[in-house]
């Protein structure tokens, strides 16, 4: 069992982590290569206090190496959900599973957009995460909607177990129509139907499916963890960094404005103390 | 008129003051020499993010010299009052008095405890300033209870002032009881009166005074600026670090747990944008 999972490998993440480590907690780290965040292609950053005129690359290095050197562990791939088991968590990282004591959510600003009927359906015909929920879709009609190129991935297993499935890339798509999967190049604006899915409705009319697939670069904080309480797009969070779940904290973009790498190195500086309180308690 | 006046000069302060010159805002950091700070003093600093295993004399030179280097301005000495006027603040700084449209408050933990009838009585009998509130006790007796050396200047003043002085030091003092200054070793315990301070209780008995002044390393919050609200001993804030006071802002140990360089430095950069946002829509 981790003491501390942290999700998201940003300067957040990493902040916690290294403070969760210099607390004698083990602390493995599930995101993307730190090299994938956003800061890395800054030019110059000139605000982290004590580094002055850093490239996003320099600092991104620093903090990686910083928190490699301390013993952090790190695992690279994409977290569908986590599961609060009362003391403990339960972590579905690319269908491998992890539990921890504790877990601090640091994977961002919420970028992605939900559309109507979104949230409604969820778990109702609504999913994120074709290895987790595909084989409830066997035999059916379902479309697939990517916002990367990831997707893509994702799709294949799709067309494998469903009868037929529609393609809905939201980025610049190179595939064709092939088999029982038709490329739709279109916007869905709603989810529809009633118990569960029966339509979604797009530019060019509604088409009947059993389920929709959104395929998102991140999982939206509301389909990662049930009953997490947000503020707008943003993870609600005391003063603590606590959120509304016991033993889990969140810190960084997440949290919400502003959206800058001092504030996210001190929030998740917090939240890892408060999981190290946290742990202690239990 | 300054911009944003920065009161204090730790790791939040400068990182405050970084984050506001870099939005094109006059700052000027009014406080001790960072080098004055007790982060001074650490050996060994592993969990600032990015810059692993230095000394807080290191950590705090490159701090102070990232801020230098920007164009921070630097006040050195000590902020007896801030007066809010409204649309401005009025900062009391060693008798000088400086003009600011918004303010931040980074000066540490309170560290000084109160004694009974000390607030109780504040403004009508106990001061926190010599330079401010002397003349007002003009051929009177009063009590000096001085926290450090510096208070000897204060000392000097006042019994130039007053006719009959009691000078209590907490510290090791190495002055004797001459002319109307008379030192005594004990310690006040309480400060009585009605409407006004009429004798303080020490260790060897109670002494008749109009006034007591506590010369402290640094002036508490509730006598810096009236009506600030606090929550303890830290002062309260929002998340985007706001104080109850419209313009007046607060970062790092003054706002309580945990008392770490990297929630300084976050807050203090939340400060100042908070202080940015204000002074754009003034």
């Amino acid at each position: 069992m981790i003491d501390i999972a942290v999700i998201g490998s940003g300067p957040a993440g990493l902040s916690a982590a290294v403070n969760g480590v210099q607390r004698n907690k083990s602390v493995v780290v599930f995101g993307e290569k730190p090299s994938a965040s956003y800061l890395y292609a800054a030019e110059n950053v000139d605000n982290y206090l004590g580094l002055p005129k850093v490239s996003g690359k320099e600092l991104i290095d620093r903090f990686y190496n910083h928190a490699k050197n301390v013993g952090v562990g790190f695992r690279e791939g994409k977290v569908y959900q986590i599961f609060s088991m009362g003391d403990h968590f339960t972590i579905n990282f690319d269908n491998n599973f992890y539990e921890a004591k504790s877990v601090i959510i640091t994977t961002g600003m919420n970028k992605s957009k939900t559309i109507e009927g979104e949230e409604k359906f969820l778990g109702r015909g609504v999913s994120y995460c074709a290895t987790c929920d595909g084989m409830l879709y066997r035999g059916k009609t379902i479309a697939v909607v990517g916002e990367t190129d990831e997707a893509e991935n994702e799709l294949k297993f799709l067309s494998e177990v469903c009868q037929k499935v529609y393609y809905i890339p939201t980025y610049k798509y190179k595939g064709e129509s092939k088999g029982n999967v038709e490329v739709l190049n279109t916007k869905v604006s709603a989810v529809i139907g009633d118990e569960t899915v029966k339509e979604i409705k797009t530019e060019k009319g509604t088409i009947e499916c059993d389920g929709v697939f959104f395929i998102k670069k991140s999982v939206p904080y509301s389909s990662m963890i049930f009953g997490l309480e947000t503020e707008g797009a943003s993870i609600k969070t005391s003063k603590h960094m606590e959120t509304n779940i016991k033993g889990l904290y969140a810190a960084g973009d997440a949290t919400g404005k502003p959206y800058q790498i001092s504030k996210a190195c001190g929030e998740g500086l917090v939240a890892a103390l408060s999981a190290v309180e946290y742990i202690d308690k239990l």
